[in-house]
């Protein structure tokens, strides 16, 4: 997903992008084996040297299959042939690479991905619609589909049901840090588990799904159900996040049951047996989504903006999603200023209704303007102090309605020029 | 139109965004007296000090007026009252302060517009519909408007036919230029002159105008045809336009003809004999337009984007705002790299019909994507060199229609982020 650039080119995570996100959780989640999961890494040279950018991850037979993805116009090779794939609702492998995104490569990326599918095919035993495919990083560089299917042997070889950090880590490109999460839950009294690793940190402003996120469960869970939870699921997580309200080509979320717990048959999405696991399927996604705004091209400030009183949840999330992705908003945040001006700007620019004289706005739960104008006796000093924190609240009603969301998002700061102007010169 | 900031505040034109654009022209346009029109600004210390910071334009009887505005949904109450006056058609009056934009002031804010209105009206002898308001500035600060109605006395004793660049110098607030412009025209056979002035440099993604504009005529041109013309010719020039994605609470574009030449009464907006006019008057509203997206604040690179091949000339305008408001586009320009994967990303998630197969770009004027991938044997020394200028033309072809629209924007450079985040700090 990142942008062309000729050569020489250098790994971006080694320069401007090298350190840390400040807003980087302090330990990794610990992802134990999942029954019916193994992963393998490689490092193929792509276009990283010295570190894994490739991702196998193998399920066993009877593993269901769903997805969600960009709704790019452009969208790449990849995203085409998983929504594609995901009509059978089977799956077998996930291959991955990190590096370029095969997207805008002509015929020439549709011819790469089969190569890759049929490889995997011929290794694992099984149809090539039940390889997954995914691919991230430069846009419009032909992708050497030879340095993947030659590694497959080798990585297939190597599969480890262990490896969730190191799948974490090959399928990076600009992430500052690895992204996992893990969540129990019980089906019918049946434990099962839920895994997801995502990537991403720029280009971030999903329209169906984040750049690049797997989510895997031992489950019983049939394909149409698991859809069912991801589409809801991503609808609240990471459909309600922004970093730079740019839209990748690659957006890619994808969940994988394998069946191989001995919960019983859910017999609808809304089974009220699922209640647990859809809370937990949900809880995780929620987390990986925070994860990637958490890495935010240059983010030094975690911004959580809470809309109430819009005409419907949809004019919420959108009036949230004009503000998250106000320029001005976001260097305001970033130079730790309390302009809440800006953000009545930002609402009246949405184009959702909203009532002018009901508008009112707390900022770090202080009230800083009520029925159109500011909070009689405002005192900026505490908003202020709130500003100079880490964790940044927003909360905004609109006084027309009851429609209510929630959108996460993070600062604009002169890290993100660097990383996404400066990078060549 | 800025966002609300507290007490201590120090003009912004004198601190970070003191250096003139590197982007201005490089002489302002001089503006003779136009008949039926005299000016005045003064010093009212509304926020600025030692600037002239209130303007009034008075119009000679018999004037037409005509308006466009944001379409903000928190739109400022001087908007609100000169839609209001504008269904009268008749305009003696215009009192333009900065400083303070007056919105989000709730009850308060039009109060003052309706006292210094009074005043005006008052003080020329004319109905309080005659009169336009226009204010700039701070949101959510009340503006103390006896500060304007005590000087209008003053300013009214002094006016001028010929302060055209104080009038422009006197609305400015981030500007860090005064924005003139003068056409010629004949209407059959009748020599007739455009003047216009206008303000901004931030917070521009206009929705119906600009920040701030006023054109002025001498011409006879009764109110209806003033009003389709003005609204035609914003669509292609401030609704072309765009520095950072935000839109004003306060765009306001006013157009005023004052019939003192002696042109025959036109009959319509397509009038033949109105086409040298229109042509001329367009003309101008583009001059002004493309002044504000060169004062676009920290702007170093002008930008043009010439849409080709797209459904409807409305989608090739939307396609054009989508990489226009991209900040990885702009940020690669202003690190003069040519990341062209960036514009396909942004074509991608415009949401308008597009053939991923068909899509060319040009980047000056040299082809460097065709049918959906790279142009074969691309190059990028040439297109690096273009990318090194000060003006950066990026042509799109989506490749499904006929439809075409050109956009203008500057780049996003580290200065974006000093004058909007921490100037406070």
């Amino acid at each position: 997903m990142r942008a062309t650039r000729s050569p020489p080119t250098r790994s971006r995570s080694k320069s401007v992008a090298a350190a840390v996100s400040p807003l980087a959780p302090t330990a990794l989640a610990k992802l134990a084996p999942l029954d019916g999961v193994r992963l393998a890494t490689h490092a193929c040279g792509i276009r990283y040297q010295g570190r894994d950018d490739l991702m196998v991850a193998e399920f066993a037979p009877g593993t269901a299959a769903a997805g969600v993805y960009t709704r790019s116009l452009t969208a790449a090779a990849p995203v085409l042939w998983c929504r594609e794939a995901q009509k059978d609702g089977r799956a077998r492998l996930l291959v991955v690479n990190s590096g370029n995104a095969n997207a805008f490569n002509g015929a020439a990326g549709m011819a790469a991905v089969e190569r890759t599918a049929h490889k995997a095919a011929t290794l694992a035993g099984c149809k090539r619609s039940e390889v997954f495919v995914a691919s991230t990083g430069t846009i419009g560089v032909p992708l050497d589909d030879a340095k993947i299917t030659d590694a497959l042997d080798t990585a297939m070889a190597r599969l480890d049901p262990g490896a969730w950090e190191r799948a974490a880590r090959a399928i990076m490109t600009t992430d500052t840090y690895p992204k996992l999460a893990t969540r129990e839950a019980a089906i019918d009294g049946v434990s099962v588990r839920i895994h997801g690793i995502c990537k991403g940190s720029g280009m971030i402003a999903p329209d169906m799904a984040t750049m690049l996120g797997f989510v895997f469960t031992d489950a019983k869970v049939p394909a149409p159900i698991l859809q069912s939870l991801l589409a809801a699921g991503a609808a609240k997580s990471f459909n309600c996040i922004t970093v730079d309200s740019d839209t990748s080509t690659s957006d890619t979320l994808l969940a994988f049951a394998t069946a191989r717990a001995q919960n019983p048959l859910p017999y609808a999405a809304d089974d009220a047996k699922l209640a647990d696991f859809r809370r937990a399927f949900h809880d995780l996604l929620l987390d990986l989504a925070l994860q990637v705004v958490k890495d935010g091209e240059g983010a030094s400030k975690f911004v959580r903006i809470a809309v109430t009183g819009a005409a419907s949840s949809a004019a919420a999330r959108r009036i949230g999603m004009a503000i998250a992705n106000s320029p001005l908003v976001k260097t305001a945040i970033a130079g730790a200023d309390a302009n809440w001006g800006r953000i009545v700007m930002a609402v009246g620019k949405a184009g959702e209704k909203a009532n002018r004289d009901k508008l009112a706005i707390r900022i770090g739960g202080i009230e800083v303007a009520r029925e159109g104008s500011a909070a009689p006796g405002y005192d900026e000093t505490p908003v202020a102090s709130h500003m100079q924190g880490r964790n940044i609240e927003i909360e905004v009603d609109v006084g027309v309605g009851h429609g209510r969301a929630t959108v996460w998002t993070c600062d604009l700061t002169h890290a993100y020029i660097d990383i996404n102007g400066s990078y060549r010169t």
